[in-house]
């Protein structure tokens, strides 16, 4: 079957431009018209989109204008699986049908950082241009005027086909279904990575896990699978108490219902000085603020996972760091797409991983907005979206 | 001849009130008067000063007003060698006689916090009451009036006797020249448990430290120890260039050279990137938010050791630390007094470690304001004060 599909989509549109339904329109209701994907350069793949996810990063840049940029319009989402349709020049690591995940976060495998261990922030492609392709800045999109449509994240994965630069494909295996390989390209893996690799949460710690959406429930499932004693989930929508629950909080603060007191001062309370492990995965400097006070003096760690986008400065108290806090910042959790992600996969197929809980809802491609409703009104953690159905 | 001091403190003293001179006015010159000393109650001990020196921490406290947390009249110091005088209930410790070094931070032995590796903050001691005795929260110092003088982070070591609990009163070998082991009980010490217990800083990294004062100076040196391949000082005074240099920095930064330019733009021009260690050793919020920002993306590491003391929080572009950047304060350089400072005593005596360069001037106890004029100049790393000459 892999061979039929293999030779189908190489006849169809390998070299070729094509023609495809993609959503367009930002900060209000999306939607679908047909536009041309360019073929893939050198250094690029051209993916056939089989499902994708909306994570809350895509909301973020959705609602807000940044001005250049992050320019409009512009094909958002960025948490997908598909299969290469076609390959440009001098790509030798993926071919025609294999299936791949593109990722938002680049692994050049030459930098420095990609050689380290301690780093997985590819400094050669990390900061490139982000409207259209990293290497000669030109978006692969246009519409049917020929105005060009721009890229999110270099993925722009809420299209039929899209483009993507090889430092951002990752291959793996075709054997796990693809709803739930495609949330190991973002936000439950950023969760996963950032207990696991970078705050290296030992058995019986306590945690403190800001934001019960998928990136902090992963957080929350991977402290439980290292046996974090105490895991308290800190969420302002009360709903998320028992879905929080079901992945292993034992406690749970509405910052809502605190009172006068700020969630620090429960945790605080509740901890007999705070917690080992705090976890920020919102984007909000007040509550990345909350999280570091939260932590325990001596050896207290929190791990910033949330993307503040509106620029505001995280402010800490001097004499409250000095006391032995760490601070650490993470992009992506600290996952080496390249490296783990594959690894991520194996330990989904071996049941160590279970990520069933993670898909609330599953819709078509041509009703993407129902995807933004749910997840902007706290109903969803994960809403697949079928590019086919 | 040490036993001999040992029956001459007993005789004279044991048990009664002393009478001696210390330094009582604030934020003007020091002046000389005569007060009582009580005797030590349980867990406390009474220090005979042979000898203490200037720090930063005093000057910064001595100048500020801060009210209630830190009141006047105070007798200030807190880096000193001295001879126990007598000994409370309970202390089993040290007795008459012994060679300590009283410190500013305490370890209980008891607590969490003192248990663990990855602690040198001593919960249970830690927060106590600052302006005078920890567990009692009274003063053991008296004017001719009667009045009370406040303490000064529980030591107060510009008095001929101090008194001092348990928990602060570290034994020393008396084979190490006092002088130099006054050193290692503050500044000194926080610069070199800085760079080699709280960053761990290997052979071939890039170090940026920022204040070239005696805590950064041996945060240089022991980088250099470590055999950092560039070591950036960062000093707003020209003339730490050359004593930079002696220490151990390849490269020289004064901030007000720099034009237009951050020193961390410099930083990162110089070093393709940021450095992969940064210590802020001055004590100002904008200069630990420019120390972040010169840490290199992916791994960098900026260790906070300044204590800012007015209130001003550290503002950090949370996008910036992000990428994979780490915040870690640390009190005392990450150093478990009564665990390392007898190890650091012992690598001088190896000459594994040389202290020589840091000593710049020496007066008698009646010219202290010299040193506090010394310090404030520039001129001097530390001054020792001896208390008998």
């Amino acid at each position: 079957m892999e061979e039929d599909l293999k030779a189908n989509l190489a006849t169809e549109t390998t070299g070729k431009p094509i023609i495809c339904k993609v959503c367009r329109k930002a900060g209000e209701a999306l939607v679908i018209e047909d536009i041309e994907v360019a073929p893939p350069k050198a250094w690029e793949v051209r993916i056939k989109i089989l499902c994708t996810s909306l994570c809350h990063t895509d909301l973020s840049f959705w609602k807000l204008d940044l001005g250049p940029i992050a320019a409009f319009p512009r094909i958002f989402g960025h948490e997908a699986v598909g299969i290469v349709e076609s390959v440009g020049e001098h790509v030798e690591e993926v071919s025609e049908g294999d299936t791949v995940v593109p990722v938002f976060f680049p692994e050049c495998g030459d930098c420095r950082d990609c050689k380290s261990s301690k780093s997985n922030v590819c400094t050669k492609f990390v900061n490139k241009y982000y409207n259209a392709m990293p290497r000669d800045e030109v978006g692969r999109f246009k519409d049917m005027f020929g105005e060009p449509i721009h890229h999110f994240v270099h993925v722009s994965s809420f299209s039929e086909y899209t483009v993507v630069d090889i430092t951002q494909v990752v291959k793996i295996s075709p054997q796990l279904p693809v709803e739930k390989a495609c949330l190991l390209s973002c936000g439950v893996a950023t969760g996963i990575g950032a207990v696991w690799k970078v705050a290296r949460v030992e058995e019986g710690s306590i945690v403190a896990i800001f934001g019960l959406g998928a990136v902090g429930l992963a957080a929350v499932q991977t402290a439980k699978l290292q046996g974090a004693s105490m895991i308290i989930g800190v969420d302002s929508n009360p709903e998320k108490e028992d879905i929080g629950k079901r992945f292993g909080i034992t406690n749970f603060i509405d910052p809502k219902s605190c009172g006068e007191k700020k969630p620090s001062q429960v945790i605080k309370e509740l901890t007999d000085g705070g917690a080992d492990y705090c976890f920020e995965c919102i984007g909000s400097a007040a509550v990345m603020q909350d999280a570091v006070e939260s932590s325990r003096e001596g050896w207290g760690r929190t791990v910033i996972l949330g993307v503040e986008p509106r620029g505001i400065p995280l402010s800490l108290d001097c004499l409250d760091i000095l006391k032995g806090k760490t601070v650490v910042g993470s992009l992506f959790g600290g996952i080496k797409p390249k490296l783990d992600i594959p690894a991520l996969v194996q330990k989904c197929m071996n049941e160590e991983l279970n990520l069933d809980g993670f898909i609330t809802h599953e819709v078509s491609f041509h009703d993407i907005n129902k995807a933004f409703d749910y997840l902007i009104q706290g109903q969803s953690l994960r809403c697949i979206i079928w590019m086919d159905k």
